[in-house]
């Protein structure tokens, strides 16, 4: 503990706080149906993988959760209420008189809304809560003292936009790698490796032996046409968004140059040679789960979920105002685009991740 | 954990949150000479009552510490680095080559501002960091997860103000029964027997065999005069404040006849007695501290530090507008009686209460 370093890059990596209509409590459905489409997976992995004969799961210690990357709910709540059913069905099945007392920890980036995830918290919980701010590339709790991890949707946002990309300006007109240069992929795909690894490092300290991970992860097939992304549409409308207002000159041209988006889609063989390069945790699970049409048909829902999810990073780099007359044109270009929900480009993939803490056990 | 029920009476019994002028991070000298003038008994106490050969202090196990009613910081942050600072001495003292990973949980209630707590951490932290919000009336913690327990300046809140009070209107022309009528001191005293009491089976719950608890609770020795107390002048002014705001019309008679404040400051004997009863803790200590002179002529930061603790209880009852226009006139009628500042009404107790969860060991 002694040589911890308590520093984030950014405090603004985080979704929209609050309860209000652009909130990503109000604007998260998306999210939310990953979680349901991997609940089942989730419930089946825990039922095949939990060893309840193991010493770290004595019913008479409290069993340890924690969400990395938990936003303010409702989602969070959701996900780890299916992973404590899970639980309790697996203790109950090998005929376990009791079962453990649960403890929920919650953690996003220190500038997340815990007021409002408190708000948010369901009053008929049968768990203790507890909420752990900080980046989840560091080490955010005692050595051993999780027994299961969890985090959705949350793993491609890296520690920050790589520094080569911004120091020698070599992703202008873009405010991301997709349909970039491949010199700007591979800074992004660097500083993936040095993020994922660090996640990894963290997360096989805290977690006891046989402790379980569950990772919903957003992320591309190996060879996917990159061209036919949504995700890649969507940045290139809000950087053309950018460029308008650049245009009216309320901000400068050298402002929207610098200004790349923190985030990283990785595919399959590459998270598997992460996982297998780190070397604490047995891979149970890799699957392709197909990503949920959430967005279909509908620009304004669409516009306010981006919002909710994108609008503080932007906000951090071009200030509030800026902020709200993007999205107002993002949703004008959206509406005028009706091909952009076209099903096809938003093949795009969740992978579900499920591992096992390599232990004595 | 099944029958756990997470009702709260009222989510407004905190300090005010933020870091503005008016906040209770820029306005609690008085509870942090408080915890200047016990740091040196705590640390002299966890020297001779930490008993680290107890298997619940394993340098390989992590050492948990919550503070109970910790508000927006910084007092919290530097009570628990005294505490860490004893705990890692009483290691070394004892030619332990290991000192244990801290883990501390900051515990008040869900409207207490925990953005602005984490916004306040110190970046230097040796220690995880966790937030655990809630009534401290309720349990909050798995059992035997704490090693040390800590509480200062807030056990005089009661979970809420005694119903009869209310409801039989025993204490109109009062907001405290400072002063009133005894059936009034004793429905809140037996308030008290009943929060302190569940405070005391929560944490005795909670608190690992051999575990410690510093408490430091603001009261009055028995027999104290109460009629020469600077609280209950306090409390008298601010009700002739909440009267003439009913005599400008702007909130009626009634609404102020039916506030009082949900305090209740404890004698050293019933303390003893309802410890005692509890019977889950050794008393290690009970000492009385002089009350530090943190108020002397200076009504504007007396009003402001009045405000910080005060504020919401009275924005919970009255509205915001009504609060703003009561601090005006507190600190108006402060001002007019430098009387209110002599030493002598101030001489209010504080109450060191050092504990130690019974146990195997």
């Amino acid at each position: 503990m002694e040589e911890k370093k308590f520093n984030e890059t950014s405090w603004k990596h985080h979704m929209k706080g609050g309860d209000g209509p652009d909130s990503y409590a109000c604007n998260s459905e998306f999210q939310k149906q990953v979680l349901i489409s991997t609940e089942d997976l989730i419930r089946q992995q825990i039922d095949e993988h939990l060893n309840i004969q193991n010493a770290s799961f004595d019913p008479q210690n409290t069993f340890r959760i924690a969400d990395f990357g938990c936003s303010i709910g409702p989602n969070t709540f959701y996900a780890v209420e299916n992973i404590i059913s899970a639980v309790k069905n697996k203790y109950k099945k090998s005929n376990q008189d009791q079962t453990p007392d649960f403890q929920v920890f919650f953690n996003d980036l220190i500038g997340n809304d815990f007021n409002a995830l408190f708000r948010n918290l369901p009053s008929d919980r049968k768990y203790f809560v507890a909420a752990a701010p900080g980046s989840f590339y560091d080490h955010l709790f005692p050595k051993k003292s999780i027994n299961f991890a969890h985090s959705s949707i949350a793993l491609h946002w890296l520690s920050k936009t790589p520094k080569e990309v911004i120091r020698r300006g070599i992703n202008k007109g873009r405010i991301h790698y997709l349909g970039g240069e491949k010199e700007v992929k591979e800074a992004y795909a660097a500083q993936y490796v040095e993020d994922f690894g660090r996640f990894l490092n963290a997360r096989a300290d805290e977690l006891v032996d046989g402790g379980l991970m569950a990772l919903q992860i957003v992320g591309f097939a190996d060879g996917d046409a990159f061209s036919l992304s949504g995700i890649r549409m969507e940045y290139e409308i809000l950087q053309s968004c950018l460029e308008d207002v650049a245009a009216l000159g309320k901000i400068t041209k050298e402002k929207v140059d610098s200004f790349n988006l923190p985030h990283y889609f990785a595919s399959e063989s590459e998270l598997k040679e992460l996982i297998e390069a780190n070397g604490s945790f047995c891979i149970e699970k890799i699957a392709k789960m197909a990503s949920p049409s959430g967005h279909k048909s509908d620009p304004k829902g669409f516009t306010l979920q981006t919002k909710a999810v994108l609008g503080m990073v932007f906000e951090e780099h071009f200030g509030n105002e800026v902020v709200e007359e993007v999205f107002r044109r993002f949703l004008d270009k959206v509406v005028e685009s009706p091909e952009f929900f076209n099903d096809k480009y938003w093949e795009h993939t969740i992978y579900f991740v499920f591992l096992k803490r390599k232990g004595v056990n």
